[in-house]
């Protein structure tokens, strides 16, 4: 190879190396239960975002992942960041970690950082102190210019520096977790050989074994070849009953998740990973694929997903990221069919689908309910065009441009109207379904409303209800999270935004906005829209479509009842 | 099994069987060249969308996957829709279809259908027919009511309809493909024995030999799963060699492409899939994703992607659909590094790195610049808040919103001065660096335009470079288009927009726009910015930054030398 390489050269590729694996058993073996999930969502997934997440959003997701049932959840990097650090200590002194659940901190293996992570850490009750240095060729070779023996060095000083800085803090009950950094381009027998070192320093043992978490830092080979390596490493790692092995997965190659479940087969008792799956470059596992997949396979994930519009809210709003239509499991599309035999077929399915046995519908690997969801079929009003969609005509003819969202849950609306007149439904049609279904002012209207913006914006709102009227108040970023906050504290009614979209119609200062808006109300998502003069009412008269179509009436009336009762 | 699931409940699901493969053969493989690949973009991508392409659409997206380098595109189930039908006798009767390309109609087992097809199909020179029926148990027993015979029969039928009707055009080159749909949920005895029962009566033979596709239509379980039942499935096939094995995965586990390349570990030959995924659900196979990932292993993958900007942006203008900033190998984050420790092994590793030897850099697995990117080391710089990035500075400070790739392209230069300063950057020395790096008002300006709109935007456009003015003509959906329209005809440039952003800086009507946009010139990404009281005007002298940074100075001399050398 002497000559330098041509744009777009394969060449400059060399691939991974097989395992010599003379018995492998991995792909011989089926999952029967979950790994236990450790979240790295504010570690490694903080670490890779444009803008780190505030304080506020840290504690937020911090909620979220509690409550979805992560019972590891690493949390920073204390010793390099004064904002990791505070937010430790924020946990430990606020009393915020439920009894079940261990953090854990990441530190280089660097005595001075390791000092400052068990300070950081200091009056926990028990947390797990992950040390790693990086192991693989082209960082020995490139990076750190050391070789083999200079990189166990430092793995075991910094093993041993962990330790003894761990003696220091008595009470708390420590778990030890090595990582041999960039593990999928690291010699395999120099990888066993790093972990042993280690464990020699730390001892281990079955009832009380350290942690070794196995990176794929970078997804350099097929999922085939990851779960070869774990096999390898497991099998030929001494006292191998004496550590937890864990994966800790990249999808630089569309495999997290799929090497992570390979990685389980060849026996890894731990994924760490992130909902969602952010993280470095191309991102972290994701935990929601990778339960979700375990759930439809009949296996307890030992998790809570059953409402993953709150997980998508609040990993987007911290994050910034958005969640792609067609993500596995949650996207917006995932629970549609478009072609009319993919429709019968699935009509069929769930015809036949009794209530107490195993699902068996064509085309829907779940009960999109489990989910929260809803299974749509979506016509197109006129398949000879190829432009003939409802959102198409309702923009070409009135000027209303729906969002996607809306498209999907205005859908089996039109078809159920298309069937009953079996033929083609005009455009007025449409949108007579679009306004009697999603425009629903009564019974509760919106009689006034006063803004203040401060801090936060601050929302007075007057509802009108039969006879009655009832002044509220909330605050938020903005009108519509001030309304829902209003809503909630009034009502005790669990409401979040899921999605919202506004528009003017027609141009000019005279110009009619309208707004939608998807709401989950209690675990169920219900769709309003509605159009005003001013946007703010717009948006606001939305919300009680979408409140109104979910029973506002009753649910008002029994919080004036119980006011009235407790005055 | 008797009472009703509670909510979220696993076990209302069953797990895939596993498959009685004794030998199992497919893990001690290494793939060494790449599969055939087949779009079916314009066929399964197409069906998958709110709003179908348009026949421009399809005309464009057809260009980009013979410029790719697609031999076998499916273009449609001609007949099931007139749009289809109309797109193949476009192809044909416009002879757009290059030699080495066969097209792939799909076709149920249904004599009309297939009568129609042909039709649709008249004067080709070769094709590929693509005829299939649902062969999963809960299809044959909830939606067809037939048993493993009467499912046979309607496949057998098929086969020989589609043979009876290919000879009455002798003069095409066929190629029969026959999928027994749903085969991931299919007894696999049942798909090899419906399978032969096509080839007995299709009669192919090693030198024409037929394509069975084995589609994976929903991804019901584990990669290695799917691999199992493709080992299955072609070790018990009889006449093996008479068939060219093809695989379909769909992503509903977030596997698609894995599941693909162990499919092709347990010999299939060729693969569909779609350019950046799209399909039903959670879309089809990514083709770009699999490619990428054999040229990463050193495979020609026999595609040139080493322009996906392009893709991307010819693909998301025909589905509507948008691109993960994650998304492997082409999301805006994949080569961004963020942690100190990853930049510092970057930078020794790039260091080091020769042109003539194997790329080994860390936490890059290939060189950016194959496929037109660059490496962005992302500092951000104040570490010790939570909201202390460049980005966050230019808004708190100055109220301007830099969209993400912006920020990304803004890093290194910030990283590069706080290098020189050793300190804390200040948020006025960020800006300055913002403008001075991305506002280049020279030595191409802005002297005038008009814009008309008419069917499409018109725009007449006036530069100075110099002492000369030249004015330009083009048309586009906007202005921006309608900009890079006249200036790719005025200059012959290849000059595409990745991306664009503008806002308001400040309130009122007074106040001024700020617009910026990325631009593909001659396949390397240049970004530019500009302000303006116009809101049009600060959009094309951003193109004019951008363009000027590119050496529009040059570019724009040799044109106007050429003009007048033609004159």
């Amino acid at each position: 190879m002497a000559s330098t390489f041509r744009a777009f050269d394969h060449r400059k590729y060399v691939p991974v190396e097989p395992v010599p694996l003379t018995q492998r058993q991995w792909p011989t073996r089926t999952l029967t239960h979950a790994p236990i999930w450790t979240s790295v969502d504010l570690r490694d997934g903080n670490q890779a975002l444009l803008e780190p997440m505030s304080v506020e959003q840290k504690k937020r997701l911090w909620a979220l992942l509690v409550k979805v049932g992560l019972k590891e959840i690493e949390v920073g990097f204390p010793a390099a960041s004064q904002h990791d650090y505070d937010f430790v200590r924020w946990l430990i002194e606020q009393d915020q970690i439920p009894e079940d659940v261990h953090i854990q901190v990441l530190v280089q293996a660097r005595e001075h950082l390791i000092e400052r992570t068990f300070a950081a850490l200091e009056g926990v009750k028990r947390a797990i102190v992950h040390v790693y240095n990086s192991t693989s060729t082209v960082q020995r070779e490139r990076v750190f210019e050391q070789d083999r023996e200079g990189i166990i060095a430092i793995a075991e000083q910094g093993a041993r520096w962990v330790q003894e800085y761990a003696a220091r803090y008595p009470d708390t009950q420590w778990t030890f977790q090595y990582s041999p950094e960039s593990f999928t381009s690291t010699e395999l027998d120099f990888s066993v050989a790093i972990c042993e070192a280690v464990m020699a320093v730390w001892q281990p043992t079955p009832d009380k074994p350290c942690i070794l978490n196995l990176p794929a830092t970078v997804e350099v080979g097929p999922v085939n070849h990851f779960a070869d390596q774990i096999e390898y490493f497991i099998t030929h790692l001494k006292n191998r009953d004496s550590a937890i092995i864990s994966l800790h997965t990249h999808n630089d190659r569309g495999g997290a998740a799929a090497a992570a479940e390979l990685g389980l087969l060849a026996g890894a008792d731990r994924v760490e990973g992130t909902l969602l799956g952010n993280g470095e470059r191309t991102g972290n596992m994701d935990i929601v694929t990778l339960a979700m997949n375990l759930y439809s396979q009949g296996i307890d994930p030992q998790l809570d997903l059953s409402n993953p519009d709150e997980i998508v809210q609040v990993c987007t709003e911290c994050t910034g990221l958005p969640v792609h239509p067609r993500h596995p499991w949650i996207g917006e599309l995932v629970y549609t069919a478009f072609s009319g035999s993919h429709q019968d077929a699935i009509r069929k399915c769930l015809q036949k689908q009794r209530d107490d046995e195993a699902w068996q519908v064509a085309y829907l690997p779940i009960d999109p309910k489990d989910l929260g969801r809803d299974y749509q079929a979506v016509i197109r009003v006129n398949s000879q065009s190829g432009k003939g969609g409802m959102a198409f005509l309702l923009e070409r003819d009135f000027g209303i441009s729906l969002p996607r969202w809306m498209t999907l849950e205005l859908a089996p609306h039109v078809q159920k109207a298309s069937e009953q007149v079996s033929g083609e439904l005009s455009s007025q049609a449409i949108r007579d379904i679009l306004l009697e279904t999603f425009m629903c002012a009564a019974p509760v209207t919106l009689k006034g409303y006063r803004l203040d913006r401060d801090d936060a914006e601050c929302l007075s709102v007057t509802l009108r209800h039969g006879q009655e009227s009832v002044t509220l108040q909330g605050q938020g970023n903005g009108a519509i999270s001030a309304f829902m906050d209003a809503w909630q504290q009034y009502t005790g009614q669990r409401v979040n935004v899921v999605d919202y979209g506004e528009h003017a119609l027609g141009e000019g200062s005279d110009a009619v906005a309208i707004a939608f808006v998807q709401l989950n109300v209690d675990g169920t998502r219900i769709s309003g829209m509605a159009e005003d003069g001013d946007t703010v009412s717009a948006s606001l008269k939305a919300l009680l479509s979408a409140l109104n179509r979910a029973g506002a009436g009753q649910t008002l009336t029994g919080a004036v009842t119980k006011e009235m009762l407790q005055a």
